[in-house]
This record gives structure tokens, sequence and C-alpha cells, in this order.
């Protein structure tokens, strides 16, 4: 049956100790963009969720980080029916200070893709499921028929996420770049800091990782000073690691610590006399969308980002993708 | 008699037990600058390094911020004898690595102005003297003629730095900036960030400061989120309690932090989720002291500067100026 005419879609619910697939009734709003779900990629995010490490409405239906095609185009602009796109992880006002001010991730009245109740206003709100519904408050993102499913899907996350880190980090050309956390967003940021000029070393604790990050432009870590370091594993000892390898003038982007963890002992003096820049990014503006698109367009053939994300489930399969990270990939994948 | 006939000029020497003034051979290389001071101010390090708070070469000619003539031109071009000048706190080889990114103040050969040792090829680094040598790495900058000594002295070390954590707190009109610590650099931010059209607020342990910071466009702190902290008192819990006051996206800039202490204890969390940056500055580039002179030549009629410098003791009387802060003012003067 086609769920447009019958007016009911289907979606992988969290319920708390567990995902089940429900019926859901289609929106019926006319400024709502509608769009059915081609393949939504797990966001370690995710995982943490559904094993309870981070808090969110429950129930719901989870996922941000997928490529549709647009079956009603709503309030969207310069969207039309049958466009494959992605869209960003927020919905913004657009008009309060922080969103004036540049800062739409931070919109005081900001509501999230995939982390909305179930039970409220806006059930849809997850890519783990056959339709998603997008306010008007939600960037849409067209992607070039180039661009595959499994590489474009990740774009509304971890390489949005990547191109704020890179714009926070400065210029790069030349810079020795550390990367610290070689998942979906550390392999990310070492083949965009490469493609940036700079020379990448990157560490983890599981060496596998660090194995795959070489065929995206980076070397395993060897020590020494570094200009730049990009933190995506939210550990406490190897951010203050990177921060005491800084050069003068170097900068610590933190984007990987968004669970409540331990303090980073930072030595002010330290920080005066290297002119040392401490700086955190979480979530991204619109433009970065638009960069992260042309980013893994550009790429596309230069690195083997279809490798990073392994072959998707069904829907009715979403619980074993949500609940253990795939086997020789760094993504699970789930195709409504 | 004339020191440039007899070769001899006078300095207040900091032995390490006290300050002595002793007879020093001027210079003799042609690519020397010879200045005769007119006017120097004691900045607060010196207070620190006399009373065994800071280390440095001992015995040494100390005195980074003065104002004096110029009696050899030396090696500067654009100096000519009997212009009025201040000088920086570094001399650089405009060569190195550092230098050549533009970080001349963390150059690989740096020496330092009133930090040489007495005993060594640069005797007369300092200010506390009738005469100071000024190798050709140090900037030298002219000024205006209707700058007061006592306004123009601190350029070289307050002024100049205060330019350079502004450059590093970036876009400041409209917003609300909180400073932290009410000395020489405090005040000179607060009417700095006035002109700026920031929102200023100051915070200082001594009231008597913060009253005088009202004169400088600041209003005593009440609290509340800020956009922009400069920390100038290298207080740990000041500066965490500044930290935790940022705004989505705000900034904290250390430059008090030049001692030893204890460390900042940062959630990373935060700074990832509220987009925060925590940056250092120390010293300055030259174009900070550009910045300094215009700025002070700028509102020298808008701000009382002159009452934050005592009235000058001799150089006889040195040993007194460095070894107590004055009553009244932020700053005491030598003049030799």
């Amino acid at each position: 049956m086609d769920p447009l005419a019958t007016g009911v879609s289907r979606a992988a619910v969290w319920t708390g100790t567990g995902v089940e697939v429900r019926d859901v009734a289609l929106p019926q709003e006319a400024d709502v963009t509608l769009v059915r779900v081609r393949l939504a990629t797990v966001c370690g995010s995710d995982l943490h969720t559904v094993a309870g490490r981070r808090g969110g409405p429950c129930p719901s239906v989870l996922g941000h980080e997928a490529v549709g095609e647009v079956v009603v185009a709503g309030a969207q602009r310069d969207i039309r029916v049958g466009d494959r796109v992605v869209w960003s992880v927020t919905s913004t006002c657009g008009a309060c200070a922080r969103c004036r001010s540049g800062r739409t991730a931070k919109c005081h009245a900001v509501r999230k893709v995939g982390h909305e109740p179930f039970d409220g206003d806006w059930p849809l709100s997850g890519g783990y499921a056959e339709h998603i519904a997008l306010p008007a408050g939600v960037a849409v993102q067209r992607i070039p028929d180039t661009l595959d499913d499994k590489v474009a899907a990740p774009a509304a996350c971890a390489t949005a996420t990547v191109m704020a880190t890179l714009e926070a980090a400065g210029a790069l050309p030349g810079q020795r770049v550390l990367i610290v956390g070689a998942g979906m967003l550390g392999v990310t940021a070492a083949a965009a800091c490469t493609e940036s000029g700079a020379k990448v070393a990157i560490t983890d604790i599981d060496r596998a990782r660090v194995l795959l990050a070489e065929r995206f432009g980076a070397v395993p870590d060897s020590g020494g000073p570094v200009d730049v370091a990009i933190d995506f594993s939210g550990s406490a000892p190897a951010t203050a690691a990177a921060l005491n390898r800084l050069e003068v003038g170097g900068i610590l982007v933190l984007a990987g610590a968004v669970l409540p963890g331990p303090p980073l002992s930072v030595d002010p003096e330290a920080v005066v006399r290297g002119w040392w820049t401490i700086t955190g990014v979480h979530n991204y503006e619109r433009h970065h969308l638009e960069l992260a698109v042309d980013f893994l367009q550009r790429t596309r053939d230069a690195y083997p980002w279809a490798s990073l994300v392994s072959d998707p489930v069904g829907l009715d399969a979403a619980d074993s993708a949500l609940t253990a990270a795939p086997l020789g990939a760094l993504r699970a994948s789930i195709a409504p």
C-alpha cells in the first residue's frame, strides 16, 4: 500500500528497553517537508542513547544521519518532490538572539532531528523510519546523483560537524594536525585536513581504526609538537596529552566531549605563555552541511568512503543495528 | 658631564638583595640605538621579581615600560636623534620559524628588554637607567608630542598587551565584557573595550581599584552571562568563575597567569556544548605597540591616564619604587 494514500508510515521506535517497529500517521501540515528515507547511518551517539549512557526523550524515533527522497516539499524553498536530500540535525527558529548572532545550532527554541518525543507533536523526527517529517526550521540540502547513499548519509552529522571543527581550527595548509579518535568523525577529519594541505597524524586506542585512517590521509601519531589538535574521543587523558603538545600559537578543538566526564586540567600559565587556544564545537551551522556535501562529492573518488558504512539492514532489524557497533565498519546502516 | 662624551651612564641595578645605582659604560656598537630614558613606569612584574616571586637574570637592570629620547639612532629605520620614543619588550631575530609565522614575541632567539644579565653583552637592557641600549631587533616607536611621558610610558607593556588581548577577544561592539583584575592592564582594557563599543563590567578584590576603573568606562560586575571575559588577575578561582559565565560562543582571554599557579579545571562538555573558547596572550607583536600609542593618543582627553602613574622619583630612589606599590596610583615611576 502506498503510505501517501493510506496516510500511514512505519518507524523503529526506541522504547527505552528496545526498538520496535510501529505504524505512524503521516503529518498533514502544509509546511512540513515529508521525506522517504532511503538509508540512515547509525551515529555513535544513538548507540550511547540505546545503551542508556545518554539521556533523551523516550519513546522516540532516533536517527539523524540519513539520505532520503522528497515526497512532499512543504515549506522548503529550492526543494522539489523527487529530490535526493540530506538534512540538518537541528530545527531552528531563525528569530531568536542566538539565531540572529549566527549560532542557530544553539537556537533558544531548538528542536532536534531524531530526538523528539514519539508521543509529542513531531513523532516522525528521526531517520530510522520509512518517512521523516521535516519542519520548516530544518535545513534541507539536495545532493548530487553521483553521491552514493552510503557516502552521503553521514553528511548531516559526522561530516558537517567535521566541517565546523575545521572552521574552528583556522588555516590548515602546512600545519601539523593531531586527530584524537579515529571513529567516523576522526577519519573524516583526517581526509578533510589532508585535503586542506595539513600533515595529519591520528591516534586511537583501537589500532585497527588507526590503520583504517591511514587510507584517509593520516599517519599514526608518533609524538612531538603539533599546531592543531582536534579531539573526537571525549577522553580526558587523551585530550590533556594533546593540549600539552601544542606549539606556540597552537589550537585544541574539542568536539568529542558530549557526555559528562572528568574535568580537563589546564595550566593557565602554559595557555598564556604559549598563546594556546582551546575551543569547542557542537553541531554546526547550515553552511557546514553545504560544505559537507561539497566535500564528499569532491573527494568521492579519493577516499573509500563507502567502506566506512556496513551494508544496510531493513527496518525490522533496526534493533540489531542500534545495539552493537558493526564489524569491519564505523557505521551500521538501515534502509527502511 | 655629558655621558656621550664620557662614555659612562648610570643604572639602577637589581642585585638580588636590593637595588643599587652603578656607573655603566655606554655601548659602542654602530647598530645599537641609544636612548636617554625620560621616565620609566614600574610594571607589577618587576615588583614580583624584586620580591623574589619571579625568576630572572640577576644582577640586571629591570624596567620595560618607559619613554625616552633617541641620542644615537643606530640601525633603527625611521628614527632620528631627538625623537621621543617607546620600544617593545622583546628583541627578535625576524628570521626563525616563529618570527616568520608572525609570533615574534616567541622568537626562538628572543631577548627581553629589562631582563638581560648586567654582566653579559647587554648590560643596559632596562629602563631604570639614564640610558637604555636597544639592539636592532627591538621595535622602536615614535610618539606624538601631545602625549605626556606618564601617559606614554605604559604603552610598551600594559597598553600593547591590552591591544593583543583585544585582538584575541574578537569583535567587541555590543558585547558584554567582563574584566577580571583592575590593575593597570584591567583599567586600560576597560577603556579600550568601551572605546570598541562593548559594555564593560570589571571585578577586583580591591574595591578602590574597581572605583578607579569606573573612570575608565567600566561598571562594577554584578554577575550574569558575558560574551567575553578577559583575565588579568592570574587568580585561578576568579578565572574559573569567569569561564563558567560565558554565553554560547563566548571567549575567555587569559593574560594574567604569568606565574606558576593552580590549574584551571575545565569541563570539556561545557566547552563543546557552549562553543566556548579559552585563549592565551603573552606579550605582543610590533603592530600592537603601534596600536597602543594610537589608542593612548586618541583617548588622551577621554580618560585620566596620567592619574594612574605616581609622580616620578629619581634614579637614586629607584629602590623605593621597586619594593612597594605606590599609594593612590597603579604604577610608580622613575625619572632617571
